[in-house]
C-alpha cells in the first residue's frame, strides 16, 4: 500500500509536506510477537498497516495484558507516536499479532505536519476518537462484565446442544436470545473473533477456542 | 472568566474567527444536579466552565452510572459537543455537581474553527487526550485496585472537594461513583466502620481516622 492512501487528507498538502512525509516514512517488517512499542518511555512514530495486524493493549501492576485494540490494513496507529502529542498519560503497548509489513513515520514529521495543517491534526482527533470509543466499549465490558460471559455460556450450549462447533445462528438471533441488540451482539462477537475465540462468517459461527470460551462463561456461571 | 481566557490559541485566530466565537457564545447558569448533555443524542457544544464543577459519566446497561472525570474552573468540556467530531461512538452524560457557570460554543461553530485553524485542531486533540488519560487511570483502577483501596480514596478525595470530613452520601451514589454495586459498597462501609476508618449513618458518613483511610488509599494513589 501507498502511503498516500492511508491519509485521507493527503491532497490538500502542499507538495513540500507531501514529500517529507514520503522521505521520512521507512518500510518494516515486524515479526510475529514482536513489541513495536512500550509505553510513554518509547517514541516510534506513526505506524500505518500495511498488511498484517498489531495489538494495542495496556499491562497492570501484576502484569497482566488488557488488550485495547486491534490494528488491521489500512489502520493508522497514533499511539506509537504519543510523544508526539502533548496530554497523552498513559502506557500502551504495541504488538505484531502476525508478521506485519508498516510504513514507520518518524514522531517529530508527524508532530510538524499536525501543527501545519487543520486537515491533518483532524484526523488524529478521528483516530484517537474511535481508540477513544474502542476504550470506552472494554471499559463497559469490564464493569458490566456479563453480556461476553453471557455469550461465552449461550454459544458453549448451543455447540452442545448442536453437537458441533460450527454454528449456523444470526447476530439477530443471538440478540434475541440474550435480550440485547443485534448491533452489540455483532460487537462482541467481533471482540471474541479478535481474541481468537471464534470465527465468524455470514450466519455462521464457529467455536475455535473452547477452553477460552470456558474460561470467560465461569464469569457468569460463578 | 472572559471567553479567550480558555482558548491558548487565541491569539492565532483571524479577527473574524475570534468574533463568530464571542458572537456565538452565551453565558448559562447550570443549576446544581441539572443533567446538561446525555449521550450521543444530545449537542450541546463546547462547554466552557468559568466557574463550579461538572461531572461526566456513562451509564451502563443496568442503569448504573460510573463517574469518568470532573471538568473545575478554567475546563473546557469536548464531548458536550462530540457531534462536531467524528468517529466519537460512545455515550457520556454530563452534569453540573454544583451550580456552575459556563460559556457554551454551538457544535458547528466549534467544528468549523477546527476545519479552518490548525492550533484549535491540536488543542482538541490535547483536551481528547487529557480526557483519554482519565479514562485509561479509571480503567486501571477498575482492573486492578482493589475496591477498599478505592473507597478510602474516593471518601478523602470527597472530604478535599466538600472541605469537610463529614459527607452527606448514600451508598448508591458511591457505588455510582466507584462502578459498583450499592450492596458491594454498604458491605464495604461496614468494613471501614469495623475498622474505626468511617463512621455511617443514614445518608451520611464520617471520617473518623484519616490517617488509616490514607494508608489504605495509597494502594490507588501511589
Amino acid at each position: 500500500m501507498e502511503l498516500k492512501e492511508f491519509f485521507p487528507f493527503w491532497k490538500t498538502l502542499t507538495p513540500d509536506q507531501q514529500a517529507r512525509m514520503t522521505a521520512s516514512a521507512r518500510a518494516y517488517t515486524a515479526k510475529k510477537g514482536e513489541v513495536l512499542h512500550r509505553g510513554q518511555a518509547d517514541c516510534l512514530g506513526l505506524v500505518c498497516v500495511q498488511s498484517g495486524v498489531l495489538r494495542a493493549y495496556t499491562i497492570s501492576d501484576e502484569g497482566r495484558e488488557i488488550t485495547l485494540y486491534r490494528l488491521y490494513q489500512r489502520d493508522v496507529c497514533l499511539f506509537s507516536a504519543s510523544c508526539a502529542m502533548r496530554a497523552v498519560d498513559f502506557d500502551i503497548f504495541i504488538e505484531a499479532d502476525q508478521e506485519s509489513l508498516l510504513w514507520i513515520i518518524p514522531p517529530e514529521v508527524y508532530r510538524q505536519l499536525m501543527e501545519q495543517s487543520a486537515p491533518a491534526a483532524n484526523f488524529t482527533n478521528e483516530l484517537m476518537a474511535g481508540h477513544f470509543s474502542d476504550v470506552m466499549w472494554l471499559l463497559d465490558q469490564v464493569l458490566n462484565k456479563k453480556l461476553d460471559a453471557r455469550l461465552a455460556a449461550f454459544l458453549l450450549e448451543a455447540a452442545d446442544r448442536e453437537n458441533s462447533d460450527s454454528l449456523s445462528l444470526t447476530h439477530e438471533a443471538v440478540a434475541g436470545e440474550l435480550g440485547s441488540a443485534r448491533e452489540v451482539i455483532s460487537r462482541m462477537m467481533k471482540y471474541l473473533q479478535s481474541e481468537g475465540m471464534v470465527a465468524v462468517s455470514r450466519g455462521c459461527v464457529q467455536l475455535v477456542d473452547r477452553a477460552a470460551l470456558e474460561q470467560l462463561a465461569g464469569d457468569s456461571l460463578r
